[in-house]
């Protein structure tokens, strides 16, 4: 388990997390499942606070659901109970109705694991597929520009 | 389900919890379980940052721990995805080595949900009650004082 | 913590449990919001197996839910990982749209954790409480009656 | 999402697992978290049953700890409420410490989601990778073979 360093790009949605004793295992770092939880909260918070977009009001008013379609994460460095993690959303790829997001955890400059995620665009009553709109495609995009790195 | 209005005494802890999609279930209210998760994380906070003892060093680093005895809970008012939830807490009884506290959910100034649970000290090694070392009574019998309604 | 002979009823619906390392803190014993998860899971079961009416079909088909009004909860013996806990539904009282059960977890003959608690039948659409159909409650009753002690 | 068939080798270790309540969200289906939740549970039954290796014992009695590495996961259909999915575990591949595995999610004949994923087997004492003791890759190595597709 190499150790790699970390900056976030300027700009980049990042929330930090503190590790409870509820994310904790018999090891006394967290049991992983937590991770993917954290990070589905990250995406809402990116799509409310960032983007502009209520992640609630898509869900529940809007009917529409972003279920996963591909996950892969890579495991670094575990974390303790009592720590506070740094979560960042970095925006990959955007497709018709799919969107790749990279979620990177890190703590003081070290990235402890990195997942990238693929979500597509549902909606909740047909349980179709939906393009995604133009103005959250427009403020995805944005975010893309304003977040790449140099 | 009646409503009953609540304001926090002044000086008591209160915390702030996002309702996310990871907390509600096929009806979009909260799973009950996550609430205990949420209490425990109050609880957790309240000991690090209104008392002064740091949850995760009392874990890992002293080997204590703070099981439940007893949970008493009542439920009024669902939550929703989207909703922000404040988490009172209140100091009932301090026992030997246990401690009773309130926990209140409440939401523009109307009750929730109110808890009241009764954790023992324990011991991690011997798994048996140990007393409460009197700087922590102290610190939670003025927490206590402070708190108390007039 | 005193130790409490448990002996289910006769014909008492019990359900075995495997305590996994997810259930698990670090402390090695069930982190005690499972024990809620597992309650439910014992309901559901309780419901489709015993009682013969679908618990995924009475929330996702009918729209009923079944949210908890109120739960009372005593911790007795903690459990470990890769011990095997048995969980015992015991029917207590039961109301226009109300229903209160007892729940017993034991293992070799002693009384683990018990819980009482009362859920409420509700339309997931009108979120509005509904009467328990009388085949329901025919059923619950019936249950009721065979499980008495004598 | 195109649909795939699959068929479990035979003799490979499947369990079956019914969709709670607990596990579904605000649109009804799996909220994907659980599966890991659920894979690690068929990770530790693998252990125990088919390997004869109890798993608990690995964890609480050796101090042995089989953090995960790496994780991909592709999701092909959901599931729902009431359904009862089976789980097959097929180990990929035994290195010096690391193991591994990929876990197929079916339901009548067609693959619902799969994952690969990397454990590394460690000391909870040092937290350093611990080489696989000879007995335990025999029974892996074993498994394999006897699971490996004509």
């Amino acid at each position: 388990m190499h150790e790699d360093r970390f900056t976030a790009p300027v700009g980049a949605f990042t929330r930090n997390v503190p590790i409870r004793f509820s994310h904790c295992d018999a090891a006394g770092i967290v049991y992983f499942p937590h991770y993917f939880d954290m990070f589905n909260g990250l995406i809402e918070d990116w799509y409310t606070e960032e983007l502009g977009f209520d992640y609630a009001e898509l869900v529940m008013g809007s009917r529409t659901g972003f279920p996963f379609v591909r996950i892969e994460c890579d495991f670094r460095i575990p974390s303790r109970m009592g720590e506070i993690i740094a979560l960042t959303l970095l925006a990959e790829r955007i497709g018709r109705s799919s969107l790749g997001v990279a979620i990177v955890c890190h703590r003081d400059g070290f990235e402890r694991l990195r997942a990238r995620m693929v979500t597509a665009m549902m909606s909740l009553e047909t349980r179709k597929p939906v393009p995604i709109p133009p103005p959250l495609r427009a403020a995805i995009e944005a975010y893309q520009r304003r977040t790449a790195s140099a």
